[in-house]
């Protein structure tokens, strides 16, 4: 369960429901609304266009590009615009892979023009990173999945001379759980540098930060990643992504999933969806303003519910992943979102996430769900559900 | 020049324009704008989402899912909603040419192990599947280039035993020439019969129809294609797309070109854009019940205007691709958009595009277009401009 405000009323539906699923999608934000809607009226033109339709549409493209960089500290031409965190995700594994690749076959030793990328991930990452990893990649590439216990340490002894990529998701989806890329970042970069001097491949860093933007500050330099994956719909935007890459195409490799008009620097092909990257944009200037207030809120209201539900359920119910200065009372654990760079640790959890157990025999989670009247929530991942070619 | 109205204002602008760049892209019509805007307020949930919020998004997508395949005369369950036109063609591309080595790989004969694809386009093709062609499948694909001259039966001369694939648009975005693809389509069917009893690999035919729908029905039956794009901007929807897909999975092979949830079967994962898929539902459904309208009126309108290019310049002009019973005497060529099966091969040209030349020396088109002050048009595909990466 995931909530960021204790309700959500709609017009059509006559009952007043809980909306506690905010981790699988957020409404629009009434401000993102009123952006897709003034492009859609006013910003029309095809951006490519040399005349003043097409300037109009560019305008409100280079405006949100600003603004979604500035809200991950980041320069607005190392952000690309794509159609979702699951484009952003495929597009950096194709980068990594393929640059990795082109790097071999440079080399003049024969031992590497046939090496085998290596990529090392957690076990618990969104599908859009597993199910890359053992469909597209499955014969092509070698992956190293780790627990998440002891996750910087870890990452850092997986590491092999083939090793192209490291990715690890800023926050889990379903358990609100925070990882340290920042840490990793930091001992990745010391990595790299004697890396360089053995004349190996860069292990470039990527994080999926899906579910941390709009409740924790996220900061590129911060982390210290090479790539940062962006996606509207959880933090109030629309059902578009972007993707960081730091210093895109001199410092960090970008090679386009397909092909087609030069859109983006013709990185990601296609007419750009001028309204949703608008509405894009005003997501992240409202996160950019006001994520310390967001972090404040979502936390006070998260662990209220946390204390009702203990009140009520007592024993036979159990909040999971509760960090360690969170649990019941809320108030001893005024850490400051926006602190000193170390500090990134110091935020186990995500301010809006829950996850809950109950111990009540031969009684599931959706049982329990089907039988709620108001609220409405979720038993793991909604992208799980409705599926027929994920086995392909 | 493309112009389906015979002119357009907009409010942020003191003085009328004149958009005649439809072909770049059209504004959006005002029921799309509605249903996109509803779609953001009361469907704004998890489309993947067991609980309400998600079965009412689930039921918008639903809708506009049959919608546009109802607009082009095909089965829902063969409509796949993806990112835009470039997105689809490029994962035509990525099917024909994957499924044609699994069938290489599946025989028993050595020979066939190794062999090449072969793809069959033309010269003309927007830069959605010329550059996929030149850049991704450069070295794995052979591609034949055809002329657009004699093109059915060019196309069927070119054909290969290793041929897998058959990509010619329906209608082209800068001329506005229709190609007949439905009698390649019927060519094919013949040919495909045999290479079925040869044991050969059935030939897969694709149309790019973005510039086609809108302005003359288009029917995938009447087409006899397996694979057909669909791009609401071109036609007053939104800046996403579609790919018919026929008997999608069990008829004709599809394969995702990226992996993640489960979403669209599997075929194309990613959260739903369900607001942009609302507002191309609604624009196919406008199209269903308008499209004789429509085609009656661009044609009116651009005839008028090339008349009166005639009357003001006079020779100094030239119209471009003009069919030979349009001219100057519309009333002269009543065909009904809407007739028997053969008569497809009578719309040489879309209603709505003028290509034209004007004869000054030494005036190029963009510097004649620099001096229109009202006027908004294009020398060529807006997608041409703004490109860094074309070469990459």
């Amino acid at each position: 369960m995931s909530g960021s405000s204790s309700g959500s009323s709609t017009s059509s539906s006559p009952q007043k429901r809980v909306y506690l699923d905010f981790n699988a999608t957020t409404p629009l934000a009434p401000e993102v609304i009123q952006a897709v809607e003034q492009s859609m009226h006013e910003a029309w033109g095809n951006p490519s266009s040399d005349h003043e339709e097409g300037a109009r549409a560019r305008a409100v493209i280079n405006q949100a590009r600003d603004d979604v960089a500035r809200m991950i500290g980041a320069m607005p031409q190392d952000v690309l615009f794509m159609s979702g965190g699951t484009e952003a995700n495929n597009v950096v594994l194709h980068c990594a892979v393929t640059h990795f690749r082109k790097w071999c076959l440079s080399q003049d030793s024969p031992i590497y023009h046939h090496l085998r990328p290596h990529i090392i991930t957690t076990k618990v990452e969104h599908d859009a990173v597993k199910l890359p990893l053992t469909h597209r990649y499955a014969i092509e590439a070698d992956v190293t999945y780790l627990g998440v216990e002891n996750l910087p340490e870890a990452v850092l002894e997986s590491i092999r001379p083939s090793t192209c990529l490291i990715t690890v998701m800023l926050a889990n989806n379903e358990t609100g759980i925070m990882f340290s890329v920042a840490h990793i970042g930091r001992l990745l970069a010391e990595v790299n540098k004697k890396r360089e001097n053995e004349g190996l491949f860069k292990v470039l860093l990527h994080t999926d930060a899906a579910q941390a933007i709009g409740k924790v500050p996220v900061d590129v330099t911060d982390l210290n990643i090479d790539y940062l994956t962006i996606v509207g719909h959880k933090y109030y935007g629309p059902r578009i992504g972007a993707l960081y890459i730091r210093g895109l195409g001199h410092k960090t490799p970008v090679y386009p999933l397909f092909y087609g008009g030069g859109q983006e620097r013709g990185y990601r092909p296609g007419t750009e969806n001028t309204p949703m990257i608008a509405g894009l944009g005003r997501a992240s200037l409202l996160v950019h303003n006001n994520v310390q207030d967001y972090y404040t809120s979502m936390k006070k209201t998260r662990n209220y519910m946390e204390r009702q539900l203990k009140k009520v359920f007592g024993n036979q119910v159990k909040i999971n992943c509760v960090d360690p200065c969170i649990p019941m009372d809320p108030e001893a654990c005024s850490v400051p979102p926006r602190g000193p760079k170390q500090q990134h640790f110091i935020f186990p959890r995500l301010p809006n996430t829950s996850s809950v157990s109950f111990y009540y025999r031969q009684v599931s989670g959706p049982e329990i769900l089907r039988h709620c009247r108001l609220v409405q929530a979720s038993c793991g991942a909604a992208c799980h559900a409705h599926t027929e070619n994920q086995s392909k």
